[in-house]
């Protein structure tokens, strides 16, 4: 398995393991990990901590030029939000993990000339699929439906 | 002046006397405000606590059902990533302050089928006309320039 992928499925494992929904994500640059996160809608309440944005808040403040050096590594397709602060910071790529149990906004990021490289690796897979069809009610809250 | 827009610019200027990037939010639920925020860069050493985004946080996990009678009040126009926070929850309407210091993506919000209502407020250009002139290259920052 990809070793970045790997630390996002870490993650994504360590917000199941919190009670949480597991989506992780690792923001990687120069071949070195400097920011990590995951989904924390249940363990702070928050709306807006899906796993990539927690991945980017906990890298901190970084130059433009930096973030446009730096690939983005998430267990699951990025929905709107997320995508939108790729598009943002203008995150050149990003690898998904899987994009079967949820399919985000990956044609409008390449539109924006981001490069997506798709794993679809059955870990991920398998990990959201068993936490939607054990969760829906919060899944749907999470992806706004 | 509209009052719900008074109210985020009130928040822009809590945020500018905090030291902070001066744009204020607020989320409007049937004539209440149920969430405002304002941009956090400076104060929280957040990159994702834009002042839409804030305002969402700020109102909590709602329903899906709930978001979709909504209006979301923001004195600068959104960027990508609160753009993408406003498609994600099927926000229907978003009332922009001013769009000349800065054009977000109302174009792709119109597109998604939301309102888009801009005031170009003189109050809103002003504050972030100076704010800029002032601090150019943490403006940039916030945007990813």
């Amino acid at each position: 398995m990809d070793p970045f992928m790997k630390e996002a499925l870490l993650e994504a494992q360590k917000g199941l393991e919190e009670g949480g929904i597991p989506i992780g994500s690792v923001l990687v640059h120069n071949g070195k990990i400097i920011g990590r996160g995951h989904n924390r809608r249940i363990q702070k309440g928050s709306v807006i901590l899906h796993g990539e944005m927690d991945a980017l808040e906990n890298a901190g403040r970084l130059s433009a030029s930096l973030y446009k050096e730096c690939t983005l590594y998430t267990t699951l397709s990025p929905c709107p939000m997320c995508s939108g602060a790729i598009a943002l910071y203008g995150i050149p790529k990003v690898v998904v993990g899987e994009n079967e149990n949820f399919m985000g906004e990956e044609e409008l990021l390449q539109s924006r000339g981001v490069t997506i490289d798709v794993l679809n690796d059955h870990n991920c897979i398998e990990m959201m699929k068993n936490f939607i069809h054990e969760n829906p009610i919060l899944w749907d809250e999470d992806i706004g439906e």
